[in-house]
């Protein structure tokens, strides 16, 4: 048996998420379809984290398990000839069997891209999410701040969420104004489910002047969900990076640089959490 | 009569290209069709520069007359309810009779975007030609630098092209690289059928050093197409920006602040061209 691990990048525009799903289109299925065509028996993948409908992945990581020995570039020139054009493998890579691409990860990095601007994107719709009222940037930046630590994050989850713990560790984020764009960026252990989005919908209502710059901290003292702003659109959002302990030998993300130097894997009940 | 001019933003990827065709999609017939459901009456548009099939728009211009009296956000309002979501018109404004999209610009400003990595891009696959080989962006910029002047570009028009003239004034050329992307912006009173895209293919052939920093140099000197690179593919290209004389009043990219004092419309038989 070996374990190989692998980073995907896609459009998550014409999927109904990561996860398989009976008679829908899913990225998980897209690739365990064609990574099965290069193994010649079946393999079932497991991903780092598991996106929704539309939302898409600069740098998913999976693993699988395979029976047969093949070049490691077979693995990447293979996959992607039979994956549809918007999924791609970018890199393979081969790891040790303890590896688990979602219970190894320290942390996850994401980021949600606004267009803000009068008019909405003849080239960008799918792959950014529209506001067009103005939005501050730097108070949006300010307000995030307040995110940051260990929080009880109920305010920010799902209705549905099925994560036993509502805590996370953010472990930075930042708000940043390039050009006609808004990028959040956002780094933490795990994510509830619809967290960053929800942390987006509330940042927008600040950065529009509609909430005051502090309501993020009162959001996490209230945890209440119903306090929270609306649930901001899948197109903007991207999952950008996960980072694994240095043991794996993973190349890492230069955002990563920022978590503390005693960052570890959330060794809890929280560990089984994408 | 009243003479409308629109800034367009569009995603070629769809449509045959700019120009009306029989039994095709193209951007004109969806922005008449749109138009002149607003207008009530058949209207026309005249565009500043005709895209081919794949080439996309940040800022095309365009002007129609129309017979009717509209607040003139209902031009943007209207036009984009009636539009594709490929399709967006992002500003509107009344002009004189004299101004001409297309013969009152002084000059264009067209960008090429590579994705410069070794695997292609799930993501921006439309959006932007694929190169494998590690490009030079520097290289390619010094080679680009040779292109600056009124030139014969011979070397550098398609086979078909309908110009009279083969000759051009190219006011700047960049090439630089951002993170995956290398990016080349160039600026010219006009362009001849596929001039950029021609010149894509030959700083490519450069930037992979397969040619000489100065074979630019000398494709201008043989004034020969045969000898010319590939043509680079339509979906890396974007109509950036026109420039029109500050009576218009036209709002200016930044860009063309590094047009010479000087410039002026380029009146000879190449007035006639896009």
């Amino acid at each position: 048996m070996v374990r190989i691990a692998l980073g995907v990048e896609y459009d998550g525009s014409g999927f109904a998420g990561w996860q398989w799903q009976p008679n829908r289109r899913s990225v998980q299925a897209e690739l365990e379809k064609a990574l099965s065509k290069v193994a010649n028996h079946p393999v079932t993948v497991i991903c780092a984290g598991r996106t929704d409908a539309g939302v898409h992945a600069l740098e998913q990581v999976v693993h699988f398990d395979v029976n047969v020995e093949r070049d490691l570039h077979a693995w990447l020139l293979g996959g992607n000839s039979n994956l549809p054009d918007e999924i791609r493998i970018t890199w393979v890579k081969q790891v040790v069997d303890d590896f688990h691409a979602r219970y190894s990860a320290i942390a996850r990095l994401y980021r949600y891209m606004i267009l803000n601007r009068p008019v909405k994107s003849a080239i960008l719709g799918k792959q950014t999410t529209w506001c067009y009222h103005p939005l501050d940037a730097d108070v949006m930046n300010k307000a995030a701040q307040h995110l940051v630590g260990n929080h009880d994050f109920t305010s920010f989850r799902a209705q549905g969420c099925q994560s036993k713990s509502p805590f996370r560790i953010v472990h930075f984020v930042e708000v940043y104004r390039e050009g006609e764009k808004v990028i959040i960026q956002i780094c933490a252990n795990a994510f509830l489910h619809h967290m960053v989005r929800n942390i987006a919908g509330v940042l927008m209502d600040i950065g529009i002047g509609k909430q005051a710059e502090d309501w993020t901290l009162a959001l996490l003292v209230a945890k209440k969900r119903e306090l929270g702003g609306a649930t901001a659109p899948p197109s903007g959002l991207y999952l950008e990076s996960v980072y694994y302990p240095p043991c794996y030998g993973f190349t890492k993300h230069p955002a990563f640089n920022r978590l503390p130097g005693d960052t570890k894997r959330f060794d809890s009940p929280l560990v089984n959490v994408g």
